[in-house]
């Protein structure tokens, strides 16, 4: 696939003159009125050593505004990135909508390298692309265009690329021993690219490749290439608002279907004297564990969804006495801030990974997605249908990477609801916990509950099984929550 | 000092119980009003060993509305934080306003912990302090409420509570080899803390010293002060509001005095053959400098300030196009998001600050507060004359934290500006640079010419000093741009 580009492209220097101009116009035009929309854009720029990555980089910084854009360097991660998914590095410099983000190195570099050198073998590699086409389709799904450009350079033009780059005292940094290393595995090198980009080129997020032995030609090139892109993007999406949303993926349950949380028994309870006894032992159960944990950096992501008033708050607090004060952050979910609002909605969950070691409790999360925004019309159908696989791969990230992943729901019916608010009403420091909003969601009680069932069919996976707590006696529930935790984090330390 | 807290202060179960409801109450409705005000609360746990700080605080977090507050653990730093100045971790963490940050550890914990163990003497542990009292004075001044509280506990005490840790099996593991050695040093920890506490007790920024023997004592004495605190804090801004503004801390130059700018030399330039020959040499020098730098993880902060159309992006591009795209960033100031609005002004360039070897270039910078904010009338007086020792601060940070700093002021006259303005209408790819607020800036020139005399006066300190670049003639400012940079870096190499 790359004899496209070994056949000696150029521009002249008068004709690349010519046509500079005419192109930053275009682009900036473009940019100002992607500044408006409500995409992000991704470009990609990898490619051979010597193929002149850099230079175009420093091209399209000068053409483009810098307003909207930022180039983001992806070389070796620092410990804060080595701590967390391997991801979490793209995500938390995702351009934000209306924005471009220019990648040097990228979520193929690694793959690529590792292969090279045979530190993995082809299933591995291929492993890896598949979580990356995961997250460009998910990414392009939630409108981020992403460009993707191969510079690429035939061996020959690749020897007298970086000869004439050594040559020159003021270039000769640029080659690396790690260049000429790769000098040598060149083959190896082509081979891999090869694979990995037919593997990802798919009709969404397809490569361009371009041959880069003339600066002229391949800046142009891509500068033209990321023009056409973004006007046609802006074009299919003007269109798309005018036609009807597409139809959903796969049907939800219905009406009559029984209920998984139906079948939940719902008496079990606890006494004082018996929760006491228990709440004591768990408590120091998992403050042995969890100081365990931290000491082998095993990292811990716990959500708490349930009905409203089903006792959540009670159940985190119980579960953080027992860790220490350093190690956990609470996070609450509530509406998105501006910056998150022009990210993937799961943006503002990456935002908060936990440092190895470390415990970040959600106290409501990303399931928000297909509970209140599915049930509420803020999401579109298409948009939470999509979201159980976005959710399923999220949640694999983050369990691939040995964090302890634990979902609770909590479950009460709808008359010990009532009665938890009643009784909200009249404790002076819980009175701010009920609202209006809290009697509306009530009347939605079967859209929710129905919503509750897809969502735990749908995403309770091997490794990241959702807890159904009865949750009528909260006794009872505190006791599951903690038991739970404690024996998933045993599990994992036993490992 | 500590006297006081070595009564034996207790409380009984039963008082405990009836008092913590009102106080829970009370601390919900307090961060009620909190939260749609613009201020925000930091809340500093310190103490010593065995004092209790863990109960405490997993007290207030039972207590608090998590919607509301965070806590944020600082022990050791991670990579990316001893990256950059000191105070840059607990600027990343700072609550924003309307919210309660607890912090677990502080920036007293190192100078303490150092003193201590003798790592720092008397002379440099009082310089810490001073940049401690400073950071805490701006970010009162911003709005920030400041609570302090350290838990005391006498000697015997301390080893009576590691005692009874260690004995019981599911606590011991809270006993470190640290805390023993602590136990040891008492009397040096009592002391240092005690100078510390008394050095930095100022009238806006007391500590308050709670005897830590007693758990139910400590935790309700902390949380009513912070009631109280924040109670007295939202009353003395509502009575600050009604009142009118302080008056300026010191007087401006005033229309007749010469300005500085005037003695710049605009008609100095380079012709086009000059100009080449300087660039390459010049970009030739700092591509190896910079590379140097990067490798001896010398950062650089670069902050171009000038007039409308001074040619601050070409200066900034000329610059760029030597560095290798994957070690700078330009940052171009524009209109804060919401999460920066509720920050600090300062904030949001702490947040990019740059990583060891790396370069960040600021397009416009904190300087606005001191030029477009005090010529447009966005800060008030007080605020803008308060800036110009919070940025010499600021920039101390970056300084003694061995960041390359280099301000420049891109100066041009007002006729060369029209010229440019008139230009720019004319090149299709630089249209949009230029709108009708720039003729409107225009017509403030002596306004603005007074605030950049005011601001070169007041910020060129011996390790921050600006320089003034003749730029009516483009070439010359870009070769002195790149050439001031070239020194400095060569200067910081050779150090």
């Amino acid at each position: 696939m790359f004899e496209i580009a070994e056949l000696g492209h150029t521009i002249a220097k008068a004709d690349y003159h010519k046509q500079v101009p005419t192109l930053r116009t275009q682009l900036l035009t473009v940019q100002q009125t992607l500044s408006q929309l409500d995409f992000s854009v991704i470009i990609l720029i990898s490619g051979v050593d010597g193929g002149g990555k850099g230079d175009v980089i420093n091209l399209l910084n000068e053409w483009l505004d810098p307003r909207f854009m930022r180039t983001n360097a992806y070389d070796s991660p620092s410990d804060e990135e080595r701590e967390r998914p391997k991801f979490w590095r793209f995500w938390r410099t995702m351009p934000a909508k209306g924005t471009i983000g220019i990648y040097v190195g990228s979520w193929y570099s690694e793959p690529i390298a590792q292969h090279v050198h045979a530190k993995i073998d082809a299933t591995k590699l291929q492993t890896q692309l598949i979580h990356i086409k995961e997250l460009e389709q998910e990414l392009a799904d939630d409108g981020t265009l992403i460009i993707k450009c191969w510079l690429h350079l035939k061996q020959e033009q690749q020897k007298k690329r970086l000869k004439q780059l050594e040559k020159n005292p003021e270039t000769a940094w640029q080659v690396t021993k790690r260049d000429k290393e790769h000098l040598k595995m060149y083959d190896s090198f082509v081979n891999t690219a090869e694979n990995v980009l037919q593997e990802t080129s798919t009709s969404q997020n397809p490569w361009l490749i371009v041959e880069g032995s003339d600066i002229r030609y391949s800046s142009l090139t891509v500068g033209q290439h990321i023009l056409d892109k973004i006007n046609a993007h802006i074009h299919a999406r003007q269109l798309a608002a005018n036609t009807p949303p597409p139809q959903p993926i796969a049907r939800t349950l219905h009406g009559n279907q029984p209920i998984l949380l139906d079948a939940l028994d719902l008496s079990l309870e606890l006494d004082k004297k018996q929760y006491n006894e228990q709440l004591n032992h768990y408590q120091g159960k998992l403050n042995k564990l969890a100081r365990h944990a931290h000491q082998k950096k095993i990292s811990s992501v716990l959500v708490f969804e349930g009905w409203d008033a089903g006792g959540k708050g009670g159940a985190i607090r119980r579960l953080t006495h027992a860790i220490d004060a350093r190690s956990y952050q609470v996070i609450p979910i509530a509406a998105p801030t501006d910056e998150e609002q022009r990210q993937h909605y799961l943006w503002r969950f990456w935002r908060h990974m936990p440092r190895a070691g470390r415990v970040t409790i959600y106290d409501r999360s990303w399931y928000g997605r297909v509970l209140v925004e599915r049930v509420e019309g803020f999401a579109q159908e298409h948009e939470w249908q999509r979201a159980y696989p976005e959710i399923r791969n999220f949640e694999e990230a983050l369990t691939d990477h040995g964090i302890v992943l634990v979902k609770f729901w909590l479950h009460i019916d709808k008359e010990e609801q009532l009665r938890r608010f009643k009784e909200r009403e009249q404790i002076s420091y819980k009175q701010h916990k009920i609202t209006e909003e809290d009697y509306r969601n009530r009347e939605k009680w079967d859209d929710y509950a129905l919503a509750v069932n897809d969502m735990v069919a749908r995403t309770s996976t091997q490794s990241a099984l959702w807890t159904l707590v009865e949750a009528n006696n909260k006794r009872y529930a505190r006791i599951k929550v903690l038991k739970t935790y404690c024996d998933k984090l045993e599990q994992q330390l036993d490992h």
